[in-house]
């Protein structure tokens, strides 16, 4: 996608100087940098310091990280010992694990001085197989908009809670991938960006990346959406999904769940984006099955933002002697999910549906 | 009620002294600072500048604007050309224009060197009939919460949007009267304060509040009560109102709506509590008849806090060249209101119960 007027992706290897380059997401949107990563350890620290995040990408990360220590020593020792300080980073990301086990698998059997080249392969073909999945989403969701801008005939206005945006992949994203197809489409659209606090990702990524691909959009504070679905001003809500269960409940960000029950009051089209890594076939009930993680509370008594100087600043905002809650996902059950958007197609949030993906 | 261990109001007469004295609200929670309003410009400027906020205290704020008024001239020009500068303060303010006219028809007929005198006493009762119905609406409404704890039989969670307050007011507040009651009568309660984007009210004022009378409280993004109320961890909720038409269609701060639909999904009654002088009786359709208020969009995009030296300041939380929308009000269709608390009787929120109050 598009920063600066330059196409850039969130992760690549520059053949020209045999390195890895990511962005630098923690300074977002209000410092633009590229990172190099030279060693198994920047590649550690920058999955651990979330200077990349989202499942899809960090596994990308951790592949690209096992390439770096293969360049200092093939051994499988130090290669198996370079996968468990990855896995240790951030050890809930499944994405992670999968990405390292996959690797080591591969390379168990090759001989010491072919295994460098070897995993570089294959780190960038996982690369490029996320990439084709958020891109093929972006093809099946761009549909449904196509339908929805043929009926209306004139600007469709979407409303997105949280970033399931390129940032949090490879490229394309998961949720904004149809908006971008749409918008590459020229299709008229104009974007709701919530601004999902307490971590504040839709203002701090998702307004930046369709600022920066020039889509309409308009920032609105996580309260809004409800008022703006009641008045005609929301034709279609798209979000991501963190991990969607068999019968089609959807775990995302904290605040999906008031936003589903707004579409389906007004009876607006709600669809959620997942890749089909996204999707747990052994569990059904989403209440029961699913832990909802509890953060930091200094996550929502305190805000990054620019100062009057122009220097990024955290300041505090809630009284002395406050104590704050801090819940990280909800669940949106199935009944108010109108569809699931996959790589493969488009299907219904049942068990059903949901189970054919992989027959 | 209580600050820093002391009973206070947000307005009172200082009569060792002669003086009006304020809360500054623009300050809280981050400072603490008495007013006093020694002239006509002070209760004006205090108005206009959000010194004193909500309807009811405005109006009372006026009164004795009017008050301080007379004590420079009081002649009934003047005194007249006084209520027009008030009145213009916050021009669409009702309770404003109300108390200015009620105080300029008593005073008219009265000889000049007792009209002070009389606009005083005037004020102090206007005040006092503020106080006194929050009162009740507090003792109504903990009758409502009392039977949920004899039911529960332990804690009861409360959540509240917003700040419905005893700030908002003289004393005691709508919303959080009933709480103030409930805790003063030894049931055991627990407040979820919704943040309340983009000014804040339930973390800058709802908490300060209730972290003052040493209510057990908890801060939560607007975001979180959905998934609360799905997990059994909310047992009723109560917001204020701005506006309630006379089918009982309550106008109250953006997300009120979306807390609703998330009540009525899961079961939990919905209490909204309304002065009688917040509900228009000529209004019966709020979606065609009320027009909601567009903010300015630096409410949304500038936040102010204490910095790490203590020191408010105000920081950007969007991108460069972010376009936001501030909506400032929702309507909640009277479907999902479980009862509407006034100072004279709970009542439905239908046409029949609200048209009964006037009778």
């Amino acid at each position: 996608m598009i920063v600066n007027g330059k196409n850039l992706t969130t992760i690549w290897y520059d053949n020209s100087f045999d390195k890895v380059k990511i962005i630098d997401q923690t300074l977002l949107p209000f410092k633009f940098k590229i990172l190099v990563l030279n060693t198994l350890s920047d590649a550690a620290y920058a999955i651990k310091n979330m200077q990349v995040r989202g499942a899809p990408l960090i596994g990308v990360t951790a592949a690209y990280g096992m390439y770096l220590a293969s360049k200092e020593k093939s051994d499988f020792d130090h290669l198996f010992e370079s996968g468990e300080i990855l896995k240790n980073t951030r050890p809930t990301a499944v994405n992670l694990s999968w990405a390292v086990d996959k690797i080591l698998k591969k390379i168990k059997d090759i001989s010491s001085d072919k295994r460098s080249e070897n995993i570089l392969n294959l780190a960038n073909q996982i690369r490029q197989k996320d990439i084709d999945a958020c891109e093929k989403i972006g093809e099946n969701g761009f549909k449904l908009l196509k339908k929805i801008y043929e009926e209306k005939k004139s600007t469709i206005n979407i409303l997105t809670h949280c970033n399931a945006g390129w940032l949090a992949t490879v490229d394309w994203g998961t949720a904004l991938s149809p908006i971008f197809k749409a918008n590459k489409n020229n299709i008229p659209i104009h974007v709701w960006v919530d601004e999902t606090r307490p971590r504040n990702q839709g203002f701090n990524l998702t307004a930046w990346e369709l600022i920066n691909e020039n889509i309409s959009n308009s920032l609105i504070v996580d309260n809004v959406g409800g008022h703006l679905m009641q008045n005609g001003m929301v034709d279609v809500c798209i979000t991501g999904t963190d991990r969607t269960t068999l019968n089609g409940d959807v775990c995302n960000k904290i605040g999906t769940y008031l936003k589903a029950l707004a579409a389906y009051d007004n009876k607006i089209p709600f669809y959620v984006a997942a890749p089909i890594s996204s999707i747990d076939f052994n569990i059904l009930d989403a209440f029961s099955e699913i832990i909802i993680e509890e953060r930091n509370e200094n996550e929502v008594s305190y805000i990054y933002g620019l100062n009057s100087e122009g220097n990024l600043e955290k300041i505090k905002i809630v009284p002395q002697n406050a104590s704050c809650k801090n819940y990280a996902f909800d669940i949106t059950p199935a009944k108010y999910i109108t569809k699931i958007i996959t790589e493969k197609k488009v299907i219904n949030a049942n068990k059903l549906s949901i189970s054919e993906l992989i027959k």
